[in-house]
């Protein structure tokens, strides 16, 4: 038995002070052991709950690098020290919010410590085998098969459960729980609605058909090992025909059939940034959205700073090309989302800006300076008085929502430009969404340090850019929970937030009434575990927010 | 002393025999001692004369894999023994022919028992560092400053000497030497004529301004490690603007400003062969040439087997894209040139292919079967009075010249159908070339394993397709030289072969009439060295060929 191993919280924490309070640099020649079974344990762990900032490479992204040549100097009691209680800059406790155990902050030290793996690469053969088609396209029902109203669904992701739950939008009723890839990150709807496209950050990718009776899903196939975002072909003519996945690692798009999600395609995006800089092996892939404008996809590469239009119009035809065009834009690209039908706007986090690319002439058409770590999701539409059209993101790091105008033809003179910093009374905003019948944006802020912050929700006034009123979610905060993602059902009448908790005990999704923002209804059930992100069709599918 | 320093070339061939023979597997299970001098070494010869074939990671190309789990198999005297006396599928006799030391291919052995180094990457500040202009393009004169007839340059490549020769077509004199990188593999003639670029094996790029007087080198830079390729910007309103170069090692290509060669745009080409398939992080850039339908660049990635169509007209204009169109084509992509107008065709030399690009469309119009490695340096075109317009490809591997309709639209019956496959005495053809002045195809064998073939040039009838003559070039086997690269003076009245040499000793460019076959005059000097590919100006700049 190791005897770091029961080491107590309270002895790394005094190990941590020592090294703060002491500037002692336990600088260590020989990096500490590590057993193969450790290694092998650390790297999954470091896979499913580091790699998202500090890259699969270890070469650092949103988090600083973590090579053993620069945690050699800080030495094996910071390095603990830090992964238990967390950082300032956003780095989470992950021993204090009971997120890894001791034993295994013992191991991943030692593991950050040691040379980090070289990570797989992939093959088009890899891939074909995960590829499974469990119903036929030619063997799936033509026209819905139960009588509910499928374009009102909404689909939850249960982050550790490996499921969404398809929730009936209209009766708030469990509809079925599907079985997908682990933490899915997104649902996107295909083009006509029917069917779910569901993205875990394993790199499973599922096809759900939602008039199955249940809705069950129809299709799967693993593309990569770590991947973020999907998108299904929207293009007038190309409705449901393809979908991609943008993976995280290894570092590529893949394009499927979106009817059986055989892969046709797979696009590198390893290169250099904004098309001349460094060279950058993992090179992730962010956002990806459907174009209205042309048969292709926005794909936007994080660690490149660039935004790629992938053409699909000619896929499977031999001889014929696939187009791309690369728009430098900057870093590091996260998400982001249509600024009324013309531009899409993406968050350049790292250095706090929003990129508005021009989707009709493929341009960057402007640059804006949001607060600190832009963090849009797909942001919010809306028409003010006196700006005109309107669009707005929050932010990570600062207590703002940002609003810039957004209609170039229309009110060239706000165009781009910030028309409002709404303050809002936490950090820590992950997503805001509006709705054309609700008066409000609805703001979260999960990641607030404050335990009030993450389970509180804001109201914001949309005409008077303030906010009008912000509160706990009752019964949140005694969960532990978080309080996530606010989304409209059809027609706007509700908005639904996730009372994020821990997988072992049940929470609840809260309805509030979108106008009067009364509590309507809670929904429940044994179920009801790690709900996070939450997909409406209708919205979904025709790009409503 | 290493005791394996001294050893004998026959004990070499001893171990080699014995290995063969007797079927023994030197299996090891530690890789030799190598020092870090000795590594060192062995990297630089690596790079110099194996990495061509074998690739800079040693994952292999035109060569096998030299992995050390696969060589370790066959030990070290049987690795020694290849080095020194090659093989019949492609593999040198670098012993033999005194291009590695007894010493070098001891040391080279052992590198190859152990794991290759990590090859660098590089980044622009790296490449800025290497850019020299050594004359601003607003110093430069606005007409020729000299009487010479310098359309009818012709630049001589001496190998070895890091040097390429300025000759006068008209005269034969020698106009001036300039110093380039290391082992220019090609030439390329602005569109205008007016500047040279040459691309050395070590990565330099070289821009020659033909006006100067003497001409000179006007700018420089070092975009990568190893390089094969460049071309400018022919496009109408681009002439002379943009200059591009394709690397071997990093695996990218890089866009210059044409005047001044400063680094613009960096385009990794690490990706999935035939965009689905097996990652290739050592993506080369084979041949490219510049479109005359677009203002784009054919660039051929050699083991990604595909053909990207470069876009360059909005290059430096911020906000703009840069468009990249990716056909698939197939392996390993190497040289090629127009047939016609419209049509460029390229070898997929480990397939035994030649792809034909429609260049209008950005589609693979055709697929051929040529003899075994065809190797088309930009191949040949004419007008057949039965076939109509035919283009021609030599091949390193057979004895044939192939020769294919190239004209869809007047002749359909033989468009991309192979017509004639003429026979020739000798393999190992790099380079054939035509003129519409002159009746013959001239054809060369460089490459023939026998001494006879190496410095044999032939004459191929284009009307009867028959080899009409064959001729050993009178004093090339008494230099030990190899006879290659056929190359007419604008008008095609005269075709000039050089004879390649050892660059301790000068040697010659012999001169026919293009017409009647006859030896006119020699070229001769001290500073005749190494001699390989010649670029007539006009012919260059004009795609004549």
């Amino acid at each position: 038995m190791n005897t770091h191993r029961h080491r107590q919280p309270l002895v790394v924490i005094a190990a941590l002070l020592f090294a703060i309070v002491a500037g002692v640099s336990h600088a260590q020649t020989d990096p500490p052991a590590i057993t193969d079974e450790e290694y092998e344990t650390a790297t999954q762990l470091y896979f499913d709950r580091c790699a998202g900032c500090h890259g699969a490479l270890r070469a650092g992204a949103t988090g600083p690098d973590l090579f053993p040549e620069r945690l050699a100097e800080k030495g094996e009691g910071y390095v603990e020290a830090i992964i238990y209680g967390g950082l300032p800059g956003g780095m989470p406790s992950m021993g204090a919010h009971g997120i890894l155990t001791m034993e295994e902050i013992d191991v991943m030290a030692r593991f950050l410590l040691n040379d980090p793996p070289a990570p797989a690469q992939i093959s088009l053969d890899q891939i074909l085998e995960t590829w499974q088609v469990h119903v036929a396209p030619e063997d799936r029902p033509t026209e819905p098969q139960h009588d509910l109203d499928w374009e009102n669904f909404v689909g939850v992701i249960l982050r550790d459960m490996g499921q969404v739950a398809i929730v009936d939008g209209t009766t708030h009723e469990l509809v079925n729980l599907v079985d997908t890839g682990y933490a899915i990150h997104i649902l996107r709807s295909s083009a006509s609605g029917r069917y779910f496209n569901a993205i875990g950050r394993d790199g499973k990718a599922s096809l759900i058909d939602l008039w199955s009776n249940p809705p069950e899903v129809v299709a799967e196939v693993k593309p990569c090992y770590d991947a973020r975002s999907i998108e299904s072909s929207k293009f007038e003519g190309y409705e449901d025909r393809y979908t991609i996945v943008g993976c995280y690692w290894p570092a590529l798009a893949v394009i499927l059939d979106g009817q059986t999600l055989e892969p046709i395609k797979m696009i590198g995006t390893a290169g250099y940034q904004r098309g001349g800089g460094d060279y950058v092996e993992e090179a992730r892939v962010a956002a990806i959205v459907a174009s209205h404008f042309y048969p292709e996809w926005i794909v936007n590469i994080k660690e490149a700073g660039q935004t790629w239009f992938v053409d699909y119009s000619r896929l499977n035809e031999p001889g014929q090309p696939l187009p791309i065009t690369m728009l430098d834009t900057d870093l590091y690209l996260h998400d982001g989302g249509w600024a009324g039908d013309r531009y899409f706007v993406v968050a350049a986090n790292s250095l706090n800006k929003l990129m508005v690319i021009d989707a009709e002439e493929r341009t960057l058409a402007a640059e804006v300076i949001a607060g600190e770590i832009p963090h849009p999701g797909r942001g919010a539409n809306w028409v003010h008085p006196e700006f005109g059209p309107v669009w707005a993101t929050g932010n990570l790091g600062s207590q703002e929502m940002t609003v810039m105008g957004a209609d170039p033809e229309g009110h060239p003179e706000h165009a781009w430009q910030v028309v409002a910093r709404v303050e809002v009374p936490f950090t820590g905003n992950l997503f805001l969404k509006t709705h054309e019948n609700s008066p409000w944006v609805f703001y979260d802020s999960p990641m607030s340090p404050s335990p009030a912050g993450s389970v509180t929700v804001c109201a914001i006034d949309k005409v008077a850019l303030e906010t009008e009123r912000c509160w706990e979610v009752p019964g949140a905060a005694e969960l532990g929970a978080r309080v996530v993602h606010p989304e409209f059902t059809r027609g706007g009448t509700e908005v639904w937030l996730s009372v994020w908790g821990s997988m072992n005990t049940p929470s609840f999704i809260v309805v509030y009434d979108a106008v009067t923002l009364e509590e309507i209804d809670r929904i429940e059930g044994d179920w009801v575990r790690t709900p996070t992100g939450k997909f409406n069709v209708y919205n979904t599918a025709n790009d409503v927010y």
